[in-house]
């Protein structure tokens, strides 16, 4: 079996102007649609990053795909890297994290290729990672401060104005009536610090027993972050990326009786080396898109459990081939007992035939079909297709933004 | 698919009395051959230890595999955890190392599992641990001192007694030319230190180029180790569990100007976060048969990849199935640039259909027929599986061995 041609779909998705450290959303998300072909007729899926470094990328990699059989990820490794001899981050310079390029490029083939090895077997791929530990994903609702939606973007509008405590409890409400979700997050580093605390706390007080979680994005200097911290004592399950840096989130956790996660600090397994001698982190946020691929996320999850580290999961705004993705990985890693992340609830569109998937108590069940257990729908890729080519939107930038709600927004990381 | 029957087949194989640090090899040694079948019709092999703890361990997880789906790696995780709730280490009190029975049971019907699935997709189990980095494995020539093997025993002798440099240079000239090794191993620990620095700087002008290694299996007290290490700079590739202990090792490897290598203090992941903690190995020697399996030692690359060490392979007494699996793991295993070291060259009989695999200059191809790649030939196990039961060796005792030619021998770790 060979690869016979790769084709990459950047779409753009409208979304909802929901705030973080940096700035805020802007009108559409971007994703990269992934299909490959082979020489036996099957057809693999993934979905990754939409934005111009990542875009690039894919197609400077994809042309060497031709002829690979889809079972040897070595040799989509060997590819991707010679393909790639400069890549560095896929960020810079709007991000904290920055992924490496290859990583992600190697991460959004292997999806592929893992969907093929499955249907080729008629089995889920799931079972090309060890077998599920788990048979349904839970998830946590993810709580967002946003700005209503001006009336020129394209699509719904979830929720208007959230900008105070009460208004984000609403929001929370909400969430957890329509999709049952059993632990919720926030998306901090927006409001005063106070007034996030504050918002933990009715939280607490209107969903008793939930786990909570805030993640300021780096916003708060370590002293701030250890104060905040040790407020939230007995309120958080943990605290995700208190602090910016390695250094910086180590000065925290040292002082801090909340377990600290983290998506900024630990993107590469020699950091969870480091985050590990330096006792800076307890659990990792895993997420296959830049961890590289599925094999990597589910090795990440054996890695941190010798480090004695916990695994959740990351999200970034994505569509049904990257939850597919998640699910198998969710059902397979080791030490992955943390509800996960996910955007998902935020977006309205879907790429995937038969719609969206549905959470029931907050989880999803892990699809059986075979492969990733999902098919594109292509009336609705060409729609989302269109939507990128007639938007300008080439690049994520949270901050430009925000800029033009807030003319005199200054990106300040940490901030409080 | 599923598993309808496991047979596991204690079998005994003819050895030559070669010495290490706790003494001399018995007349036999012992490894369990596994056999399971499917409703399929497909079996899977393995080979693994066969002393009792081991083969006591693999008997009381066998029934529980009864069932599961060989794609169901996690499963068999879970099967093996509940029938062995009790188990710990499985060489106490004769070893250093005290692999976890967990593991070894684990990883021995794992490869079996393995080749079940190979066979299933008519694919070389290489293709299922991500494609293969190099398609022919390059072995060290694994040299001993030994006693001549006592008329009585079973078998044939291999060189007669070689305890001088000299008569092991000697046997490394019959091993090169017969086999075509380009790298070489003493196990040492046996003579004076000053003997075997003598033995390997005679190694050195008789095979001038070649990668020279040692191994005392932790013979030499730390402050003995680096004296020895900093005379043989020049001399080593690099210098394998010169000390006993994390920490002895740390010691030596503060002063070594040699890499150091180890199978002795990195056993489990967790022993590779503390082992670049405290900067005690350069090299971890990769095992499946103790690694939790293919996945484990392909795995361990990627950590050992992560933790900036290089990635060796160890060897226990073994035959042509254990070869096949260790092919295959060499093959994938990322970081894996030493040459894999292996007794196979010391071992007359075979238990696969064809005879044994043949070196090339010091190298053996990767299998390429489905699964492992291997299959029984079942005169050849009724035969070694008679001398199983018509020897009294039920164990693995080098110690209590080598006092049958001294008496008064003692072991100490450190000796020296």
């Amino acid at each position: 079996m060979k690869i016979t041609d790769v084709r990459i779909t950047p779409v753009a998705v409208p979304d909802v102007p929901v705030l973080n450290v940096k700035g805020v959303h802007q009108p559409v998300f971007l994703r990269s649609i992934i299909e490959i072909d082979t020489d036996g007729g099957l057809t693999g899926l993934s979905e990754t990053y939409g934005a111009r470094r990542t875009l690039d990328g894919l197609r400077r990699a994809a042309d060497a795909l031709v002829g690979l059989d889809p079972f040897d990820l070595n040799g989509l490794a060997r590819r991707v890297d010679a393909a790639l001899p400069d890549a560095g981050g896929i960020n810079a310079p709007t991000a904290l994290a920055d992924h490496k390029l290859i990583d992600v490029v190697y991460g959004a083939f292997e999806v592929a290729l893992l969907d093929i090895q499955g249907k080729h077997l008629s089995r889920p791929v799931c079972d090309l990672l060890g077998g599920t530990l788990r048979d349904s994903i839970p998830f946590a609702g993810y709580l967002f401060f946003k700005f209503a939606k001006p009336a020129e973007q394209p699509g719904a509008d979830l929720f208007g104005e959230v900008m105070t405590p009460d208004a984000l409890v609403a929001q929370a409400r909400r969430f957890v009536a329509d999709h049952g979700f059993r632990s919720l997050k926030l998306k901090g580093g927006v409001l005063e610090p106070a007034q996030e605390v504050e918002t933990m706390r009715k939280l607490q007080a209107a969903f008793p027993g939930l786990p909570l979680r805030i993640d300021p994005m780096g916003a708060w200097a370590p002293e701030t972050a250890i104060a905040l911290a040790q407020d939230l004592d007995g309120v958080l399950e943990y605290l995700e990326d208190p602090a910016p840096g390695m250094d910086g989130m180590a000065q925290v956790a040292a002082r801090s009786p909340v377990p600290l996660a983290t998506n900024l600090v630990v993107t590469e397994l020699p950091h969870v080396f480091e985050a590990h001698r330096k006792g800076a982190v307890q659990i990792v946020l895993n997420d296959h898109h830049y961890w590289r691929g599925m094999t990597g996320a589910v090795r990440l999850g054996h890695v941190c459990g010798a480090a004695g580290m916990g695994v959740a999961m990351h999200s970034n705004s994505h569509l049904g081939i990257s939850m597919a993705a998640m699910l198998h990985v969710a059902a397979c890693t080791p030490g992955q007992t943390y509800d996960c992340d996910t955007h998902y609830p935020w977006v309205r569109d879907e790429v995937i035939a038969g719609g969206k998937f549905a959470f029931r108590d907050g989880r999803i069940p892990v699809p059986r079909g075979p492969g990733l257990g999902v098919k594109i729908d292509p009336d609705a890729l060409a729609r989302l297709a269109a939507l990128y080519r007639e938007q300008g939107v080439r690049d994520r930038d949270d901050t430009d933004e925000i800029r033009k709600y807030l003319p005199d927004f200054e990106r300040r990381i940490p901030r409080w």
